[in-house]
């Protein structure tokens, strides 16, 4: 509500044609409005695509029930990341549209027909390894409504898999690269391709990896340019980012 | 060149309206060509305001004179990041146009009319001692051909400062949040701004801030979502990135 | 006093040229009593209210019910932290008055009518996962006869949230927030509200929050002033340092 | 404002006692008073004896120089912390009032006279290379209106010399206790005092001290509850949450 | 293919020798020829002994089994690091050449005779814990076609052992050197031996040892010349890069 | 072997008094004779008392058994550490002297009577949670034939605990001090007894204890003179050191 | 024992019913002498030989002349470590017999003819890099009236340089072992020699030495037994423990 | 000298064809012979080429000046890492030989003539940064008589400038790369060349590269085999193996 509009509601109260009590009920939102919480939640409401998010993580499957059930009554799409079989379990009875994504460790539950850009997003991955952080990731971004394509298993250690795939990675308007061990992957693609790069290190690997430590420095002091980084493992977050910037 | 390209070439041989050594030139360039090399080349040289980047840390004065000096052949527009005021004064002898910014501890060389985008880039940053930081990524993402709205010194110890600039904050395509400390701020914008946020921990600190540590861990965990982030002070990442966005 | 001027002062006594009750005055300063540590007891016997803690975590189920046991014939209120539901099997069977705090994985027994202070304890929480660490610290701080609001949910990723609560959290007398990840809650509440807060770090989140590290970090630079830290999932310190406070 | 007065507001509009334009500038700052922004900031005006700090590291003298000449037209007290002497150079030529207090490295300009409530605060470190950090802490809660009584050099080496203060120590409402190395101090008077400490954690020291690291970690994991921690070497935040604690 | 061979192919295209579309299918696969990746394919090929690896860790039997069966396809001999008993159940039955290293954790399949050079490679331990790691690094080395030497418990805590040893240890024309702890054996082993030491740092120990980082720094520090090192418990690394000089 | 003696060998050779086999066969053994491993291990052989000792952890109980068993056939007392209940199983069909130290997670088995000096070693613990790396450092002075004498359970927290035993632990020879948390107790005993102490910092503890490395560090930079450290939770290395000096 | 009881025991004194010796006998146990801190400084007093002990590092020059003035009136020999050559020059003004030890940074004032024991300290070092802390650890244990042999260079990467010591090494009561890079020194002295080691690692060296942590986590994870260790570079602190334990 | 020898020896004494005294001599030194430390000497003497190596880092300009000297005085030839010019001036004075590399800073002396192998090393670097750690790595294999093909600024954020170098990479019998930031390249150049690759990580870079960690964890993390590593910096041990290798 801008000063204008402001403004017209106290004419309308001055002429009468608006009631007090209504105008109190209108104004007594008016902070969070006019910081834009509720902009955020009209967002949500009125563009049909955008997912309820549940970190599965250290939640019960009662839990993961319960939250699952009351957002099945705001008719938005959902994605549980983190989950657990018995998680499904529970969510596929309460939505026949329920699906279990296994690699991804996701459940997603479509509740709108996806309206997608005509661009795309490349998930790339430097090992097999590296699988559930992708998927994670992809899953991600196509419940919240953006195509994906899925480079995997393409490393430095035998960069010519790269190459073969290179011409379709540049075609993306954004590019996810997710490695484990020395994270080198995304300088090197970040060198190859023109596009904003979301790198995600995994913990996978073992000794001085330090749970994903050396992968994370990796890509922070990437030596390429147009390279921003994620949380070790954070596929979710390099999905939603990705999906942001696609839809931009 | 692709394959039918390749077969045009060789049909033109065989008719001998190409030569055999004109043919051979072309193909033995192929591979870096075919691999891309040439077209990031190509691409860069064509379209103009694409910076070409000098790292000034750990170089010196006359280092900075010969790189700048070539470049200056080349017609793009020169970054120098990281340099000092010795590097400025070998640097403006070579072009009138150079431009020193003391604060962002960058020269920019002008060679083409910018061609700005209507979208802009939000640069936000949690205090005063975060401002060279800020400056880098500002005047990065400038030389690049972007539009830049700076927002200073609106951290979330006093987060009302945050909230007088959050409309105008929402209003740019890509948001570059930069702070020191526990560097909570990306944290707070992101969960306020519907935008790609890209965080830039700095070593502004002192004890357990370890040298940009303890911001750098709070922003790779950061509980809002759309959040990634660049190495520790590297306001050029962050720029550069971000200018990458608001182009797409 | 040396052995010396002992001997000399109860010569005085034995002659009757020193009073016995001088005599008392001037040796009592000498025992451990005078360093405070009888009044420290004396205090605790004294005053009800004070809890006998129990760190349950690395005992045996026998070795909490021995030590309940043994502080049940004490008439204080017990205490006993980071318990199992096999301690309270057996603690139950000692007292009727035993009472299980699931979330908070405590157990209390109270053994004397509470006397609680007009003034309370706010415990602030920015996440779900941070649940069992803020009752902790909320049952502690009760069992020490103080009233506790709690206010759980309002972390900064949506930051509206904790606006709502606002108004409230200021009335209490001293704050306890309790984050994980990135620990951003803290600057954020002790740049809104102008009382003591004590922040507790938790070890939930993954990846980069290297079992509460980030959290650590951060709360340890924040930028707002009147924040002091406990260790990663302290809620019991906290709980405690906040009682202390809030009964000055 | 809370709903009750916003009806009156409205119900004056209503009858046209009062303007809409009146009504509209009462309403527009709405959010942000409503947040309790500007309370803080009336709160600061109204209540002397809050200083307004600057942090002076990393600052030049000029830039301290201005801050300071504004703050002086505000008629608060004035603490500027991490100052060099060139910066007292040229604040003593703004004020007559201005005290540099060397060990501390601050300078205080005192403009209302102190209102000092009773009860007071003790500094204690463990050895002589932690008095800056003290003399930090001190300054802090003096020009905060507190009074502040110092118990230096009583370490856990020779124990008996802490127990030498201890009748004293145990006077204050709170007690601030700052030391390096091992950090062992806290424990030892937090388990002697039954008053909340803060511990500061400083960097003197040398090889596994770690720049302070290890009296830090030795602090958060004390054995003795009723101790919370700041930062490492932070005096300032120790004596501003000790003021706040002391006025409560 | 060099430039002298593509002109000749051209000119055959010319003189209708060659047909446009078989020089096609030769030239589209230039680019990957040209960079060598081939070349190293067709270099594992032709070059019986080298082995296909497989890394176990984190696949399950099903994947493994896969794995093995195509590979068995190729010809070459095979080794899969860090196995179960699992694994090999499943292994077994796809190959009767197939044998289990139980203190390796390995799996091997020989499909070729071995052509072993008359050099062979030291493998040296400090104490019976490193024996895993030590056992990856000689199958690895054996089954790559090279001869091992054992020389297990040599440990720097009993020297004597290891100069029983040091005469045959010489012999080698590389050495592998495994040790947990504090690592030192690699130390003293490349002062005493002209050969270069590869080092291993083991993940055996506990408390400072820190997962292996006690001996990976320490063997990183080494004050002798001629080490180099490779991850905790890496023993497949170390084994390899023996085998690389040991047949150079 | 002297140059004298040696010079007396030659000239029986000479004189053909010793056979040239037989000087051969003794200046072969020379160079370990001569470094003086031969007397360190006629030493161990000589002087009863001393333990072969056994680390369990990461063996099994059959290895266990075997290495028991060769040991039994050399008549000295043995000490096996962290070892489980399985393994004492096995241990006692071998020997009924066979003692299991619960506690420690010890074995001990004594074949030759303890030859005890008149002083002894004190062991001190912080809290109950340090007794198995107390008792471990108990048992291998016992078995190494010390005199013990157990002060557990008096840490900082409640330091007139401490003084309650302080007589009796001056009277030591020196003093093994066990801690977790912050490891404050060894600078307190420092300050307070004029004997060697060896420190132990024990993993007991969380958060930001980080497994040990709180006092660990603390212990390091303790500020008392006369205190020496070993690793986390080494119960054995200390009661080995603290018997070595006991018996000097 | 109450005042209750004290009034009684002074009573019998009164009435004669109680001696006063047998009084004082009782009473003693009361006062601070008790708990040994005066035993402490008396000790100090009467048995000369004691160093007092300055830490130069981080004072002035004239802090240390005062130290020293003040020291001088007591008879005790002084030791100050860790100083500059101006606090030598404000020292040798205060006493002609002040000595200036440059490569150990110390300055010693001896006031008492030394009553050395027979017995004596080996102090080894591994490198050059290593003398100043040797050296530290050598003038501390001689101001403290021990005999000292040196044994410097004898790293473990030329090992026969320490065999052609070691039977001298072997003659001392006690051994310091310092070295800096991966610290293997003390582990192979240990397995040598039958006596206690005391390790001091240093922080010579570079990259991966990480300013001595490296050595740190070395020496505390050593695989010998009768190893301990003191902070990094402190020789002060090796040399006063190998004192104490060399005069036991 | 092996038993044989040693038989023949004795013969002769036995038959007086040599000397008692004689043999002694030869004898006397038979332990450190016979553990090969001789040889290595021996060995060190007879084959020129191999360097005499002094670490200048932490020395005088005149402690070098002796060290040379001495050197000067042993015929073989003389390399000093990490000098300074002003240890060249005084070195330069000793030998007309002397010469100084600059960006290596390194000293070299030749005393003679190079008896190059046919093969050779290739030192690769990733950025300009890198170039002093390469020129270690080349002049320290160079003077240790080997060729070395030097291939600058190839990393991997335009890999294209590897693929131009790579034919000539692959020509060498061992690589040395050198890299910072994220320390990439030994993982892309180990998976394209078939030759044992020495990584060595450089501290060029800031923030998360802390002082070269980020490269280090990542070279030791390589996905790529046949890849080993040495400290941070350290071009010395890099050239050193790699010669060792490169003269098998």
């Amino acid at each position: 509500m801008n000063k204008e509009a402001l403004k017209q509601l106290l004419d309308k109260v001055k002429k009468g044609s608006t009631d007090v009590e209504e105008a109190v009920e209108k104004l007594v939102d008016l902070p969070y409005k006019e910081l834009g919480f509720a902009k955020i939640d009209n967002h949500r409401e009125i563009r049909t695509g955008y997912p309820e998010v549940i970190f599965g993580q250290g939640k019960t499957p009662e839990q993961v029930h319960d939250i699952v059930k009351f957002l099945l009554s705001k008719d938005g799409n959902i994605l549980a990341t983190r989950v657990t079989p018995e998680m499904f379990d529970v969510v596929r009875k309460l939505s026949g549209d329920a699906e279990y994504h296994e690699t991804a460790r996701c459940i997603t539950i479509r509740q709108n027909a996806p309206v997608l850009p005509d661009t795309h997003i490349a998930v790339v991955t430097a090992g097999t390894t590296d699988l559930p952080v992708a998927e994670e990731a992809a899953v991600t971004a196509e419940i919240f409504d953006n195509r994906v394509n899925r480079f995997f298993d393409v490393g430095v250690a035998g960069v010519h898999r790269l190459f073969n795939s290179l011409d379709d990675i540049r075609k993306a308007r954004v590019v996810v690269v997710i490695a484990g061990m020395e994270g080198a992957l995304p300088s090197v693609v970040g060198g190859l391709v023109d596009k904003p790069v979301i790198a995600v290190p995994t913990s996978s690997g073992y000794g001085a990896n330090f749970g994903g430590l050396s992968a994370l420095l990796g890509m922070l002091t990437s030596c390429a340019s147009g390279v921003s980084v994620v949380n070790i493992d954070n596929g979710f977050g390099a999905g939603y980012q990705a999906g942001m910037i696609n839809k931009l």
